[in-house]
């Protein structure tokens, strides 16, 4: 099921090279997104939401000119099947979501959803080709408003280098930046006695040795 | 400054296609990942973290296999501009940053990365130019190791329907979806009294009006 001139073969290809293999959730988000996209008004400029952070935003990305780095698409993850395109200034716009019965329909589909058998015992390509037949039809679509808060532009605001890691971080976040704050990824043990070359800067804000990111 | 067969102008051709303009951010990060990725011994499977949502995410999608929505791209929103690459299984890799002072040692680049002055004051051309000509030279590198708990592979785990909002989502969020939980950026007070069409389907999980999204 097809709307508009929205070719799902050469979209494949794109998930192919952007996703790195035709991931069946990114194909379903493809239906999902080109549905959205349908009922928004010509000329309007929308930004975008995936309420999931699994395939669905490389949808977004490949079919609207929304994309992470660019702001315009926001991932909210809430871990649901979900995608909506919205008018950027007033913030109406279509929501669009998988219907769980309409899932299980689809004997294939409703195995890799709801993970009813184990990957190695799903058939791939009937799922694919399941997928592909049913298309939006296992879509609903919802009329939505996005609350005010979320359509202010987000600026980062004043820009300074923080005490700790002598990186610039936006002052918003407080006295040192979030990462300092104790929400790093990284492992300082591992690198705590580890001696990163001082800055040959004599500014003895930044004449210090880092050993900690 | 380039390195290795890094084509700064190719790649500002595949930023104004997927980001929609040729962004500073976006170029000055096409330079931090490609130093990144100079560093990754050939044929290691990486992993990528961007510290910034803005800009920066895209240079990663463009030039690495890793997307937001393939897993292999994540961003942890700390206001830095840094990106890291690593080894998917053991968490070793690198961290490219900008470093302050250089920043500062190009007027124009200083003047839009620290904002210094007003965009309209700001010359384009010539912060475009600076950050060709400094590239990679406006960066610094360490070695970072990522944490046991960032590198666990994430499962969303049983998936059941939420009993509010008649969605699929992962048993693990609770025994309600995030959303329903109250995360929703949706606006209620505007859709609450329109209808939505009930489900066809007599199961009276689903014979509901949707009312919440």
């Amino acid at each position: 099921m097809n709307r508009g001139n929205f070719n799902i073969e050469r979209f494949c290809r794109q998930v192919e090279e952007f996703h790195g293999h035709v991931a069946p959730g990114v194909v379903v988000g493809g239906f999902m997104v080109n549905l959205a996209r349908s009922y928004m008004p010509a000329g309007v400029l929308f930004d975008a939401i995936s309420e999931t952070a699994s395939c669905l935003p490389d949808a977004v990305q490949l079919l609207t000119p929304c994309t992470i780095g660019n702001g315009w698409l926001r991932v909210f993850d809430f871990g649901r099947y979900a995608v909506t395109l919205y008018d950027k200034e007033g913030g109406r716009g279509f929501r669009v979501f998988l219907v769980p019965e309409r899932i299980h329909e689809q004997s294939e589909i409703g195995a890799w959803f709801f993970k009813l058998k184990p990957k190695n015992e799903q058939n791939a390509e009937l799922l694919m080709a399941q997928i592909k037949s049913a298309g939006e039809t296992l879509c609903a679509v919802q009329p939505v408003h996005i609350r005010q808060e979320f359509l202010q532009k987000r600026s980062k605001g004043k820009i300074a280098v923080c005490p700790v890691c002598h990186e610039a971080y936006p002052v918003k976040d407080g006295w040192v930046c979030k990462a300092c704050h104790g929400e790093s990824p990284y492992d300082f043990s591992i690198y705590s006695e580890r001696e990163i070359p001082a800055f040959e800067d004599s500014d003895p804000r930044y004449a210090v040795r880092r050993v900690r990111v």
